[in-house]
């Protein structure tokens, strides 16, 4: 065989890399973030806390994030962020409304058990500035205005009774929000069998299945 | 008629009085510290903005309270005495458990939409003291718990449908605390109205009357 050129292996990181380098890093801190904000409280946790379980300093995590609202804000966008997926991983052939509704509350119920979705309700955005209230607003309402369409569809096509559908969307959501904030991984459900269980009640209600 | 002796009236405070007025007092610096802490944050209310909607001096209102956790953990105690109360009156000719479940649940979901009852969701305990979580931790244990055992009542007599009362418990409550983060006093729904409507959901869920 002919001499072939070796392969050239640089010590510096392509564009591409750094790029997914610097995401990797970022997930890392709002991870991290996401945990300690649901666990202590937003206003107990301090940035420094965020860095030393990283094991870097206090201004590596600024090169990142403008200040702790930043951080907090970007954890409610990945939580949104994944909401927002499994909205769109809706089942286009469910055979109607109520299938295509519980589809995305069962997604919606599991995410609440992990730390980004736990974020979302946990933290209040009462204290953040105008900009970054503003920004995590701009998700709660497109995705409470995806479910409440949603419902009114579900309406529309009598695969659900008849509702007012801004009320049941808050009264659904409700429930699955608080998964958020009792929820333990300790406990005997599995994320998805805790999500089955609490879906189905929204869908079958308290009453007895036969009246009295 | 003869001379009778003038009724004396004491400029000073008869120990009733002076109770009565320092129970006044105290309310009135918990009913504003509920109001601010629902609409701002806790994080972000100081004990000064207290006193001065109230006109007062901030050293008055620490004559009443130790500090703004004290504060805190009294509004959170108002509210779940509030919530206790409702208990209590429960009606004891209610025809089934569901009929006594259903009482409660109006009650309670009625409070959520008052400041005490807002209280009781909006700020998070995170970062409370240890004695000041385990102040508010009793309440809500102890209220949680009723609430499971009226499900498990109603589960029992079949006026609601098998279930296991933990997680209904969880189901429903979570539906009524999420009114406490959404519900404003400018909605079209007054308070008893809007509670009938949640809490008839819970009860007949969303599937439709008559089966598919």
């Amino acid at each position: 065989m002919g001499r072939s050129s070796p392969v050239r292996v640089s010590p510096f990181l392509s564009a591409e890399d750094k790029e997914r380098e610097r995401a990797q890093k970022k997930e890392a801190v709002l991870r991290e973030a996401a945990r300690l904000f649901c666990e202590q409280g937003y206003s107990e946790t301090q940035m420094s806390d965020v860095a030393s379980q990283l094991g870097v300093s206090k201004p590596t995590i600024y090169y990142y994030f403008k200040n702790k609202e930043d951080v907090l804000v970007e954890c409610f966008e990945v939580g949104f962020n994944l909401i927002e997926a499994a909205l769109r991983k809706v089942d286009k052939t469910a055979k109607n409304g109520a299938d295509r509704l519980r589809n995305v509350l069962l997604a919606y119920a599991e995410l609440m058990t992990q730390d980004f979705g736990k974020c979302t309700v946990r933290v209040s955005t009462a204290g953040l500035s105008e900009e970054g209230r503003a920004r995590v607003d701009i998700h709660r309402r497109r995705f409470d205005s995806r479910i409440r369409d949603l419902v009114a569809d579900a309406v529309k096509d009598g695969s659900i009774g008849k509702c007012d559908p801004k009320i049941a969307t808050f009264t659904i959501l409700g429930s699955l929000n608080w998964i958020g904030r009792w929820h333990s991984a300790e406990g005997p459900l599995k994320p998805a069998q805790l999500a089955r269980v609490i879906v189905d009640q929204a869908f079958a209600g308290l009453d007895p299945r036969t009246p009295l």
